[in-house]
């Protein structure tokens, strides 16, 4: 399982202030902790961006590529924002992401098969919202793969988003266990061995005090990487989470002698 | 998710103690402890007790019975012991458990019958050894159930233990992803929602210092509950654990309307 640090989001004061005064020092420190924990991407989320796109997302990908050679996720619904890191990011970006809303079809999905990157799809209606069912988020996938392919890139480029829901929402629990199957067949579905990611923390988003969110979320995590979930985005600096994502990993994806190699003492 | 505490076993040295000094306080406090922890049943593991199974198992039973009002598994090899722990738990027990070997289906099945109690089967070999594929075990469940229902008990009391691998078994890690597909598949395979249990600290039993046997365990349960594990047997007197079979069970298996109620203030 590939662990993608979304600690570097505009939703952080600390980014939020560095970014409005090009301060590069706040963005390495974080950059260089979210590798230290255990990231093997860095999501960089500075919100829509809607003054001077390309010098801000060109300096935070650049100062979060200085600070740690991780690859990056451009994760912006601003087309000329995900250019401009794109070209920072010399070919070692993800696009996050597209949807079947037009806007994203004409804009953002091009960018991927300009610069041959690989982009994620979110599984939601046109009108951006969240499918009813199962049956529904599977019929979006295909709709998605589909304008996919026409921009020729091999498939391995297209990795699919399923959005986890808030288990506050009225009916949050009953499609989070949904999206469990949806995970486990998309690749039945699509005919190929398509990645799929999730944002954890959307799960417990907005959860009242009391909840025991940490073991809720790494629950979660554990069910989705059993189900074949290879991407997940999540707060990288939460050592639990890292602990949990290597351990699916250990037990899920590695060779079958990851557990001896974990101690080489044996 | 049904849990039940693994914690009052002969392995432990007070346990031990306690039973061979007729000691009631050390079990009544270890009873206590773990009904307080989360456990809903207690699994009662006295070893094979060659000497005096009646009396002993009746001790340990009655003195768990009168510290915690939690019904009991009667986890020995020995049918004596057995029949007594079923006799004390006045219809209040579970019998861990019999498999294919000659002498458990000659001696330990019938208790069940005679007592009208649940009882667990393992997917073992005749011989005792692991079976090598997930299909023999698919194959031994069905001889299992096959002389279950010789008995002529509701299948309601047939619940099935897959038996967890040591990581550290060279095919350890590769038994226990099948291990997934057996549980999610056994419903299928028997016709009816058999319920299924699994003993938690086999996973990383003799595991080396420097492994994470929480992180790894506690992702493990989540993957199995995913799959439908019905009960878990486990050290409840680690709080990290219940909490983790406690988020299953509300992701899986409760109602939809289970995330609110945990906090009632919604």
């Amino acid at each position: 399982m590939i662990i993608i640090a979304d600690n570097l989001r505009i939703t952080n004061r600390i980014i939020e202030k560095a970014l409005a005064e090009s301060d590069p020092v706040p963005v390495r420190k974080l950059a260089e902790a979210c590798k230290h924990a255990g990231a093997d991407y860095i999501d960089i989320n500075p919100g829509p961006l809607k003054n001077d796109p390309f010098p801000k997302m060109t300096f935070l990908v650049e100062t979060t590529r200085s600070a740690c050679d991780l690859p990056v996720l451009i994760d912006t619904v601003n087309p000329a924002a995900i250019e401009a890191g794109l070209i920072a990011s010399q070919g070692e970006a993800i696009i996050n992401g597209f949807s079947l809303e037009p806007l994203k079809l004409e804009t953002i999905l091009p960018l991927a098969k300009k610069y041959n990157a690989p982009i994620i799809g979110y599984l939601l209606r046109p009108d951006g919202h969240m499918p009813a069912s199962a049956d529904e988020r599977m019929m979006i996938a295909v709709e998605l793969f589909n304008a996919f392919e026409q921009t020729g890139l091999h498939p391995d480029n297209f990795i699919v988003d399923p959005i986890i829901s808030p288990l506050l929402w009225q009916d949050g629990l009953h499609r989070n266990r949904e999206l469990l199957t949806v995970i486990r067949n998309l690749p039945d579905l699509l005919g190929f061995p398509v990645k799929t990611i999730a944002g954890l923390s959307n799960l417990t988003a907005d959860s009242p005090p009391g909840v025991n969110r940490e073991s809720v979320e790494n629950s979660f995590l554990a069910m989705m990487a059993a189900s074949g979930l290879d991407l997940v985005l999540m707060n990288v600096l939460n050592s639990a989470a890292v602990e949990t994502a290597n351990s699916c990993h250990m037990l899920i994806s590695a060779d079958v002698f990851a557990w001896p190699m974990i101690n080489p003492v044996l």
